[in-house]
């Protein structure tokens, strides 16, 4: 079948009628190189299906919930099981107490689970019971992390007060020092500190978490009297079946989760030490569907997937197979690229790209050829994949690599070069 | 079958291990009567089972989302046949444009639509439009209203700082002169206005909307160039086939929905007019399973039968009913109730009552009996509702009132006054 397009350009044109922007929030296309499809019409296992038909090895994985395959067996089961007997009703279902049980059990700090529905409303009620554990105000985010939308953290700053971020102090990740300036400036009003298991941004390069660095920020807290918050929501259960920063052993005292851990299915959670159980305690928030059944049956059902498969060492096969082969295809073609982070989270830049003309057409070319990748957010390795998947992609990267290197000098500079430097220099 | 409830005590005692405060938020039973079920089993039609098997017919409609009846099956088989499809993908499916057309087309003001999963979510979106808008930053907003759990709104103080609700100011609903001296003491920075339909507040009688406060509304908000939004999340669609105040003829620039626009499915959503089309257009907000395509479905099917039913008629039959039947019921047992509201979201408090014992003792023997009532929060009618199930209510009812008449004398100040007290009294 030969590519195209042009039902999803349709559509493109019918939603620009009726929602803003065509489409809002970070699965718009708007910042992905030209003809990325905006709407999918199937998703099974490793591939999602466009609108227009076209086939793609998905490397977003619904930009992180798609954790063991999209609609694995065991969790689509557990999914229709519990809406035949109830979703949202007046009250939870059992399932609710089995969940937070099981959890408990599997993440070494916690002693308390709440479940909600954004990551955002986790990394919120994080927040809101940093500030409830000691009455202290001051929160402390590393610079340029992504903790939800709320107007404490948006990137967007269109309709944001200063009084949304009074009491945040930002830092710079992996450095201690400027941890302890920023807590120093708060004084004795230290609330809590939240903390990105790695860093992960958009258009840059990732880098994993210093074990210095987390024994540092648990150290301070600990000495402040202030809750250490990882915020796990994009990470959580990709690099280890617990909280991330037991890869370096140390224990926060809330973290969030969200994305996998109804393998797609909305559902978010928060993890608590019983140190911050009275501050939860103390508090009011709730939300319409935070206690339907059915979500929590998927989680149950990952969950068990989680303890039971050898899903981590899957993804760590396949993430490295994949990095090792986009590689030596790079050198192939005479290109250097960044792959950073974990393997299960790729992100991959290109050397010299000021400009982004190699990763946009790239993108757009593997995209073209059934690879679905992004030029600029960190990427998701699932349980499903296989080697033969990997090969199947790296045909369709091959082939963009050969368009790149005939193409290399007279490409041009990406159209939407303008709104990135913005958005890089705001 | 002879109630009892010792599988519930049992996983509740359970959930305090691992639950902080065994349960949280709005369908926690702690300030319910003692004995009410925290965990339900199953839900179908008008019917509700907790996990020791007891039936209800269930008033509380999982506090709003049950619209149509539980299960309903034409919404059940959308939410079926699009999970086999696909979910949450790397974007939204092509019913994304088919819903936002659909509520466009419905709703009166609307020229585009924003979908998320909280109502909260929604609340926030208009709240962070308003200032948006003109760049300004006050937002009015209706004493004692519920606008969702996020800092700026929460009834619960714990946790939250000034900053968090500097530039909100409070007026008294259906109160004009209160909202002229709110606006005032804004002087020229009123960004919004926040309008709940109704005035529909737990512990309290309901009052409808008065027809010249909305118009003096919309004219406040036309002179001082600031968004009109209606919180419609919790009555959406039970008053009317559009925004509630249409019922009164005026036009909100913002409506917030949620609760029932997927019989129970996670989805809320933000209407407005182009006015405000720019502002959010913005924002940067998102959520992980904002863009899910099963609660899509089930909220085209809802909508559905929103047009194409006499669900409307059929709720305000039932709900008429209802309210007849209990104020004879009451008056022929002695006692003297306050049936307050539209009669599809009832709110029933008893006269000559201040210590709760009446109220809080009717609806423990109600529920005992098969009818799930609440004492203190605005109930709902669902359009499966039938004469017959009123009937067997009304058996349940009858029996609470003749116990409450025979113990009228030597019963009890209900156990939760101090708490209930100090709520009110917050």
């Amino acid at each position: 079948m030969v590519w195209s397009n042009t039902r999803d350009k349709q559509l493109q044109e019918r939603a620009h009628q009726v929602i803003p922007n065509g489409m809002y929030g970070h699965e718009s296309v708007a910042m992905m190189p030209d003809d990325f499809p905006q709407f999918f019409a199937k998703a099974e296992g490793t591939r999602l299906w466009d609108i227009d038909g076209n086939e793609y090895i998905d490397y977003m994985c619904a930009y992180g919930p798609n954790l063991m395959g999209y609609a694995r067996p065991e969790v689509q089961s557990a999914i229709v099981e519990q809406l035949a007997r109830g979703d949202t009703m007046t009250g939870p279902g059992p399932g609710m107490v089995e969940l937070a049980e099981t959890m408990v059990s599997m993440v070494r700090h916690a002693d308390w689970a709440m479940f909600c529905k954004n990551g955002g409303d986790a990394t919120s009620i994080a927040m809101v019971a940093a500030r409830a554990y000691r009455g202290k105000k001051k929160i402390l985010v590393a610079r340029g992390s992504y903790h939800g939308s709320a107007p404490w953290n948006t990137p967007g700053m269109s309709g944001i007060v200063p009084e949304d971020r009074a009491h945040i102090i930002y830092f710079d990740y992996n450095d201690l020092d400027s941890l302890t300036k920023a807590a120093k400036f708060a004084g004795d009003d230290v609330a809590g500190v939240f903390a990105t298991p790695f860093k992960h941004e958009t258009f840059s390069d990732q880098s994993h978490v210093d074990a210095d660095y987390a024994r540092g920020v648990r150290k301070l807290c600990d000495e402040l009297d202030a809750l250490l918050i990882v915020d796990d929501v994009r990470a959580g259960f990709r690099l280890t079946r617990g909280c991330t920063w037991e890869t370096v052993d140390v224990d926060p005292d809330i973290a969030c989760f969200g994305k996998v851990i109804g393998n797609g299915q909305p559902i978010s959670a928060v993890l608590g030490a019983n140190k911050a159980r009275k501050a939860v305690e103390s508090m009011f928030v709730t939300g319409s569907f935070w206690f339907s059944a059915v979500p929590m049956a998927a989680a149950l059902a990952t969950m068990k997937l989680v303890r039971e498969t050898d899903y981590l060492k899957q993804l760590v096969t396949i993430g490295t197979l994949l990095r090792t082969s986009l590689d030596a295809q790079a050198s192939q073609y005479g290109f250097s690229i960044r792959q950073t982070g974990p393997v299960q989270m790729p992100q991959i830049l290109f050397d010299d790209d000021p400009d982004w003309r190699f990763g946009y057409r790239w993108c757009q070319l593997a995209m073209k050829h059934g690879a679905y990748l992004s030029p600029y957010h960190n990427m998701f390795i699932n349980a499903a994949m296989t080697e033969a998947d990997v090969a199947k992609t790296l045909e369709a990267t091959g082939a963009a690599f050969a368009d790149l290197q005939a193409n290399r000098t007279t490409l041009e500079p990406q159209a939407k070069l303008g709104v990135l430097k913005r958005l890089l220099a705001s």
